[in-house]
């Protein structure tokens, strides 16, 4: 049986042809990192590249779950099958809270072609910035045509993790000082879409006026090709979802025209690969730093035999590249 | 003329031959970080062992600088010279701020046994928890019998910073909350001594009581063969200073009769090999994500004919060790 087997190729094969489970057990290797993570990052990114990334952020309770629910309808209704993969860095737990992703999405739970994660480090030793990536890559090279990434954007990580999306959209609430939360926990500058969500509620309308303000304001979006749509929602009824998905769509159709979706890519891939040479010197640190000929060295230095700069070069050196 | 030369090896000679410009010169060095940084650390280390480091840490406005200056005055009647260096990660224009230094240390501005340094970073790629035990390796080497290290103990790496002294002099103030923020910045845990300033204000001895019943409380405190002293001041009219002396003294008198002194200089070169390390190693990673040969790699990562891992060992294994 294909999905028992502990071969990443094989398991690749098999997500490849529909095999849900084998597809768990790559995202479960990447998120555990190390040699297994690198083997599924090795033999999936070749087939990458088709599909779509759309990241979604906002503060916990701006209802980022209850829209992903309600995209991944509108998205079905055309055919196309959805992985969503849900990032909490905040709890080390989620990886497992298959319970709480069917909750979370009752309503696709008994869609094959809508797949679920939620997503923690782990053993990742480059944490979600790296780990996120390596998922959104296998859903990718499997064949998903969207891949929904949501994270809660309150800190410098889950900005790093969703500026791994095609298109980022911001989810923020009516009520005076969101969009200024939103705006200090720098996601104004990675927005190409806001939302609204909760329209039904008093202040969406001064809400929606506030960013637009902000959008004015910003030098950066001065520059941009690119002036990020503003879009009210209501997720719990599905208002506004379609107009959401629009929204993504032609937010989407910008890149490819003006060549930035190529430009936008190339450079994550950029940022990607040195936190992946960072990662791999910061494990060669660790490894400098124990063992017997780090202590024969670090008891020299203390005798003042040796000096920590001779001391660390000599490390080095015996290290090899 | 010796100070003019920017050959380190002269510098140092100067330096501890008396010269003072050829010392400031040698710890200018040490900020920038680099080669240079590194030769003054080469030519410097096999000299050290023999001065004592003293950390000053609390809040802004706890009234170090001016409890330093009543210690310099106690240690300079004994007739020892005494070097300070003063860190302040919050600016990066301290290093230069000579004028500043000689206000603040008004007292001792005519002593050519007293020399006073402010410190920032500027250059140096390991920050200030690199270069300060570098500076401090330097006054050190060139024959301070008392180093003061000053700095502001309020974030991680101010007290990594003040971790780099022999004796470990936490500042409070009378006042409700202030032993408190000391516990909560870790600072309790670091502190070998626990100074009262300001302590003619109201409140004074509350907060004694205060730093005793958190002692008391300390699973730390309770397992260790030293327990903090306390000690009270008023730093303006120097009163206390005498005291707070004699309690550095029987400090280390302790940290020689107990073996600790060599076993905490010991760890404290441990915890230094491994950040040199780690620095050396970024310096690297940031050398293999430039140039010719990187800029091959990633557009064939780009182009996905070579995956992200695949161009990481190439990238490392060209670089050698």
């Amino acid at each position: 049986m294909a999905e028992r087997t502990r071969d990443p190729a094989a398991l690749v094969e098999g997500a490849v042809s529909g095999d849900r489970g084998a597809l768990a057990r790559l995202l479960s290797a990447v998120e555990q990192g190390g040699a297994d993570a690198r083997s599924v990052g090795r033999l999936t990114f070749p087939r990458g590249g088709s599909g779509y990334v759309v990241g979604i952020t906002g503060a916990p309770g701006a209802g980022k779950s209850t829209l992903t629910s309600a995209m991944v309808g509108v998205l079905r209704a055309s055919g196309d099958p959805v992985a969503v993969l849900a990032v909490d860095p905040s709890s080390p737990f989620t990886g497992g809270a298959i319970l709480g992703d069917r909750v979370r999405m009752g309503d696709h739970v008994l869609d094959d072609e809508v797949f679920i994660r939620s997503m923690a480090t782990r053993g990742h030793l480059g944490g979600l910035a790296l780990a996120a990536p390596e998922a959104v890559r296998v859903l990718d090279a499997v064949g998903y045509p969207w891949i929904i990434l949501e994270t809660v954007g309150v800190g410098q990580v889950e900005v790093e993790v969703v500026g791994a999306a095609d298109t980022v959209v911001v989810v923020v609430n009516p009520g005076w000082g969101d969009s200024v939360q939103a705006n200090k926990a720098g996601l104004m500058e990675i927005a190409d879409v806001f939302v609204v969500n909760k329209a039904d509620r008093p202040g969406a309308a001064e809400t929606r006026h506030d960013i637009e303000q902000m959008l004015d304001l910003s030098p950066a979006a001065a520059n941009a090709s690119w002036r990020p749509s503003v879009v009210s929602t209501t997720a719990t009824t599905g208002e506004g979802a379609g107009a959401l998905c629009e929204a993504i769509e032609a937010h989407r159709e910008h890149l490819v025209a003006s060549g930035d979706l190529a430009r936008r890519r190339r450079e994550r891939l950029d940022a990607e690969l040195h936190r992946i040479l960072v990662e791999r010197l910061r494990e060669r640190a660790v490894a400098l730093g124990e063992g017997a000929r780090y202590e024969r060295v670090r008891d020299a230095v203390a005798a003042r035999q040796l000096d920590p700069w001779s001391a660390t070069d000599e490390l080095l050196d015996a290290a090899g590249p």
